[in-house]
């Protein structure tokens, strides 16, 4: 469905704010709160948080994030999907949004109701009350930036540093080819799986794969040598991930290189303890989630200590933006 | 300063995406915290929460909220007082805030470092860490979106909801001409008082002015007659705010219908219980703000009881989004 239209009839225009405001709170129902827990006052009132929490921003711009060949309701629940994804990569589970819609006049209304239909099922899904927003006009724009609210569910929010030399590199699920496939709409956050490495001890850090696992591992790569504190003051040896290319599981189709480089995988990517047990870690994974695949695909080592065949990193890269 | 450049070597695509981002980590220094706590991590780690909290989202859009004649760091200052003014409006203090923007590889990086780094003098001083954000690429576009996460500061949130007929209609400072007097860059969201009246329990409800007072007091209003409670059944009297247009503080220059109509005034109007002791709660507000006019400006009534010299609020109206 095309997001604009010519018709000022069918266009937001058409409503004008006061209406336009009420139409959305229809089309949230039950995925938001009446006011002030929800939409319709200064500022939603949340209640106290026991544990420490989790603050995540990310927007859908049209032309960027979504075009008119993916259905409106695919972009609201996109839109929240992955800002899960940033809750899951710290172990946490989401609290409540917040949601600023920016659009031009000319936007069609039915265009609109499919998107906040769609973001409101899948928040009512994964029990996200969209608690409140804000609605500003653009010319020529149509882009929506939420905010997720969360909590931490173990003792911990697993941040991604924390990695060190010798530390196992595991990832859940296939990579690459999220586009093609429709993954980038169909994916499911991993929230459960999240929450469940949190309350692991020898995951020692943690984030999801977004811009693609060449440009994303990087920031869970150790800066320096920690096993080494006895010469603090020498210059730290670098650490670099070693790949085993085998070993990386691909979506159907995807090359390496597309496993590697393509954006939207929403997987989890964690360090662990080189010390763990990993067979038992690896049950206990598969007892926990049997459907979603848990792989090690290499560990954190020094560059001498790079084996032959590991994928040189630095030959791929990530999706990046404003290139 | 204009946004946009032409000279690629001035603009944000020079630097790319995680140059951009170490720059803007630069450009906003004490404002924002090492990750977990600030930017750095797929979300920010932030402090359990003894009491309720807010939530609020408000953009500033190039071409809508400011343009070429506005300095880059009035912008980034405005995003968040914007944000202030809402939490102020709640009887809240604000505890962290992050920025999603959208922006076109075009924009000056001179513009952006003005932009952020006003940004980051207004959260210094008002004790706002900017905890996170998202950097996103739209053509042509460059707009911002902050959230703004606050407590209680009282032991209640004050909301839109609560005033009865009798109240009395109190604002502060004075409205109008906020575009023509800069006023919409300048003002100071009233985050004190707003918290002083959250601990005054004859103010029953609140809300900030930022359409244009004949606009936003509707939403203070109370929707029924609520001193007729033997009657519940019968068709509630509707309840009408009847303003004395001599009381109606204006910002010099200013006319009635700017002072009912302009948008941007972020001051706070409240219902003060029809019984409180007036005289007395004037006295505790000039001892508390010496400095700022707080003005009576009429009561809700019933329409029978409209004083022939009421404003006749529907023949004025507020700023309209969307129109």
């Amino acid at each position: 469905m095309h997001p604009f239209t010519k018709r000022r009839s069918d266009s937001v225009a058409a409503l004008g704010e006061q209406r336009l405001i009420a139409a959305i709170r229809g089309w949230l129902g039950t995925a938001s709160l009446p006011a002030p827990f929800g939409i319709g006052d200064d500022c939603a009132v949340i209640a106290p948080a026991r544990d420490r929490q989790l603050l995540t921003v990310d927007p859908v711009i049209y032309g960027r994030h979504f075009d008119a060949t993916v259905p409106p309701a695919a972009v609201g629940a996109k839109l929240l999907k992955r800002n899960l994804s940033d809750i899951a990569a710290m172990g946490g589970r989401p609290t409540a949004a917040v949601i600023a819609l920016t659009l031009d006049p000319c936007v069609s209304l039915a265009w609109l109701e499919g998107f906040y239909r769609g973001l409101a099922a899948c928040a009512r899904r994964y029990r996200v009350p969209i608690v409140g927003g804000d609605v500003a006009e653009a010319r020529g724009a149509l882009a929506a930036s939420l905010t997720v609210l969360g909590a931490v569910t173990a003792l911990r929010a697993v941040t991604r540093a924390g990695a060190r030399l010798g530390d196992w590199i595991y990832i859940t699920g296939k990579l690459g080819g999220s586009l093609r496939s429709g993954h980038h709409l169909t994916f499911r956050p991993r929230l459960a799986e999240g929450a469940w490495f949190a309350r692991r001890p020898e995951v020692r850090a943690m984030m999801d794969i977004s811009d693609g696992l060449a440009k994303d591992l990087w920031s869970l790569t150790p800066k320096v040598g920690r096993l080494v504190p006895k010469t603090p003051r020498s210059t730290p040896p670098t650490i670099v991930p070693a790949l085993n290319p085998k070993a990386l599981p691909r979506r159907r189709g995807a090359s390496l290189r597309d496993a590697l480089c393509d954006g939207e995988d929403y997987e989890l990517v964690v360090a662990l303890d080189r010390k763990t047990n990993r067979a038992a870690f690896e049950r206990a994974w598969r007892r926990a989630f049997p459907q979603v695949p848990l792989t090690c695909i290499g560990r954190f080592v020094r560059p001498r200590d790079l084996p032959p065949d590991a994928i040189r990193l630095s030959d791929y890269h990530g999706y990046e933006h404003l290139g």
